[in-house]
């Protein structure tokens, strides 16, 4: 599908830029122009130099910060319907009481409506990639394509659905991959390994290499489905991922805060093709453990940041991830030294594009990158002074201090608007439909969860 | 002095309004007029109600939510100018390397400047009253003055100071109470159980009884502190303020994250005049434990949310203190079902009022209570659909989504402007000027940390 909005090229003029993001230090560039070309970053140069090449439109970024878009490496973008539903419950309760019955009531028209109100909280906030794992993910990919964010789309199975779900899983993998001017990129996407049994996960794996395609998974998401896991199964869940071939074949786990030290060797030997997405407001509000950060960069395992369904994380807000992934993790392992800011940055960055399979092309500004960032407003008092400008990020931005986002070259959210959604036609549409969902007096559910 | 900008009365028309929380409910009363006459609440109407009174103004607040204007229980509001300038380093680094030597730079003018940033900050945040502990608080009183947010100001000393310290804390306090209409009341403020001794703080609680003023101190900040005020001095730090008299005078405690279960019988007997102060993000930030606010619930005691100051909490912000205590009491008491969306904004609203002596003067909207409330933006897709109000209050509300701030029945942040602040001009002096706070080449510091 074309996207004809796009202009071929574009200066962004005269913004400070994050060049350069490592586990010690960031690099801010004064004072710059974004030069892109065909959604990509062409050059990164200095406001008055002399000969700016002609381009098709001008954008005045001065008092910003240019940053990468940031990267939301797991979610489930529709359940933003259900944001606020289910609170202050055990896991078993959410799954079993509150949102699986729900989601018995979904159709295609209410993921869609799910999905717009999920990329318009997005875009607003300056995330350009979102990494969904869900139902009727034709309709998703739709929406991705039509509000020009960018989407790696995995289409959900149980194993009580049988080797067809499978099928269906790679038949829209197949089908919807590059759509969106290649914005849209696809993976196999099995529920979890507390979900599929072995011989389907073995059949994702084989399809997953025959196909050039990743592998999209929940697992160890606690320490309590591990502990399920080792007595039913007498090993990990990784070790699972392991055994049926997932982690061969390059997957994306989501979670991992059941991760154990004994399964770091074995994510370490396929560091090069596997992440963990991790989400830690989520993990607080089930009052688990976290991801076991600290073990996987020792084990060089890439750790994207996101932030899960709405329905646990009530936002989509990937800035809330890396400010509580800082936090959390200097908590939990007594250390304040620890998952430093810059550290926190490269998770946002660099080790989120890594986690999804597209290191250098995301999550970096520099030439060959695609054109996605965010503009950032520092003309605000809780921004200001800028001591640091890493501490800034991690820890007094907020999501709306984005005016603009651009995605492959086109801005999709130009000084607070959306260019590409009518979000108060939007709004009213959600309070019209939304009712239907919350209804659970049928008394079923899509699956029941014990662990 | 004065406040000559305040209308006699105002109409606020069309809002929905936080009319009550509860530690087990919120209500919220659609389509609402409130009513506002001299600085106080005079009635919440049915906006569609036949007969509203003629007033000086009418503010149209459809589309919003009218909560109560947030209290920062515990600040150092001028430290917003070391904003990000000591990071993931220990509480000692933190302490002693770093900002004790950077506040022996401190002049009166920087505590003005650092006063006036921060009360910009938390203006646009809905944030109208804060408790501050600093320095030259006589400039900070002419700020609040000025900018029209509501404070209870203390003006610090050490035991170092001598008796001193406490004379001109004491004279502040008569001079100043009383300011503003009525928007500064005073309290005594000595540092710390760990830097002031047991006679001064004992004349302290002297001072507060014969003043009728209330006392604001650090107290068991850390379970080190407690640890070591044991080794020392045989007692907790709760104690120490027991026996010289200050629990007994009336006390805000800020943080207690080394409260012990021990010390809980001893502060519920003085449960009506001592609250606590908790400032999770800095916790987080310092790897300390957390306020034990489930032992203080049982004894009664009132906990107010707090910022502390910027060059740890990076922010004035008190909606991240209100998400945060919800998920790091989850996370600390093991338990998703504790610490609820309504205890979480009771602790916002109601607790903190009654932790600083002001119950049912602020925190409240009803009639009789002060004038001061933030209206929210609810057309935001971040916010939708509202399934639950205290979901998203707590869970997915941003600092951002204020859009008008009264205090005292004026306005004093509209339609996302500053009325009394002139921010760029505010924002280029800060740059101006705060070089001179970081220069720590003379080796010296206003005192040592060791617990």
């Amino acid at each position: 599908m074309s996207d004809p909005e796009r202009r071929s090229s574009m200066a962004i003029r005269g913004c400070d830029v994050l060049v350069r993001v490592t586990p010690d230090d960031v690099e801010v560039a004064r004072d710059r122009t974004i030069l892109v070309r065909d959604g990509a970053i062409e050059a990164i140069v200095p406001s008055g130099a002399a000969a700016t090449p002609a381009v098709d439109e001008v954008i005045d970024a001065s008092g910003t910060l240019a940053v990468p878009g940031l990267i939301n490496t797991h979610t489930h973008a529709p359940m933003v319907l259900l944001r606020g539903a289910a609170e202050d419950v055990t896991i078993e309760d959410w799954f079993n009481r509150l949102i699986w019955p729900m989601e018995t009531n979904l159709t295609p028209a209410l993921v869609r409506l799910g999905a717009q109100l999920a990329c318009a909280e997005m875009l607003a906030a300056g995330v350009t990639t979102f990494v969904d794992h869900y139902f009727a993910m034709d309709e998703v990919a739709d929406v991705v394509v039509a509000t020009g964010i960018r989407a790696d789309l995995g289409s959900a199975f149980f194993g009580s659905d049988g080797p067809a779900g499978l099928e269906r899983s790679l038949d829209f993998a197949r089908r919807r991959r590059g759509d969106g001017d290649g914005r849209v990129t696809t993976s196999l996407a099995p529920h979890a390994t507390y979900t599929v049994d072995d011989d389907l996960l073995t059949a994702t794996a084989e399809a997953a290499r025959t196909d050039g395609l990743r592998i999209h998974v929940h697992a160890a998401e606690s320490m309590d489905q591990t502990r399920a896991s080792i007595e039913q199964h007498g090993i990990t869940p990784i070790e699972v991922l392991a055994r049926t071939g997932v982690l061969d074949a390059g997957a994306l786990i989501a979670h991992g805060t059941g991760i154990t030290p004994a399964d770091l060797p074995r994510l370490a030997a396929v560091a090069d093709r596997v992440g963990v997405a991790t989400s830690p407001k989520g993990y607080l509000k089930a009052a688990w453990s976290t991801t076991p950060i600290r073990g996987l960069r020792e084990a060089g395992v890439p750790v994207g940041l996101a932030t899960d369904g709405a329905a646990i994380h009530n936002t989509l807000d990937v800035w809330e991830s890396v400010r509580l992934t800082a936090l959390i993790q200097k908590d939990h392992e007594h250390d304040p030294t620890w998952l430093t800011r810059h550290q926190a940055l490269h998770h946002a960055t660099v080790q989120s594009a890594a986690a999804i399979g597209q290191a250098g092309r995301l999550g970096v500004l520099e030439p060959g990158a695609r054109a996605d960032l965010a503009l950032i407003d520092l003309q605000a008092a809780h921004l200001r002074p800028i001591h640091d400008h890493a501490a800034m990020l991690v820890h007094s931005v907020r999501a709306s201090d984005v005016t603009t986002t651009i995605v492959d070259g086109r801005v999709v959210y130009r000084d607070r608007r959306l260019t590409t959604i009518d979000l108060p036609a939007l709004l009213e549409e959600v309070d019209r439909e939304v009712g239907a969902l919350l209804d659970v007096s049928h008394g079923t559910r899509i699956q029941t969860y014990d662990h």
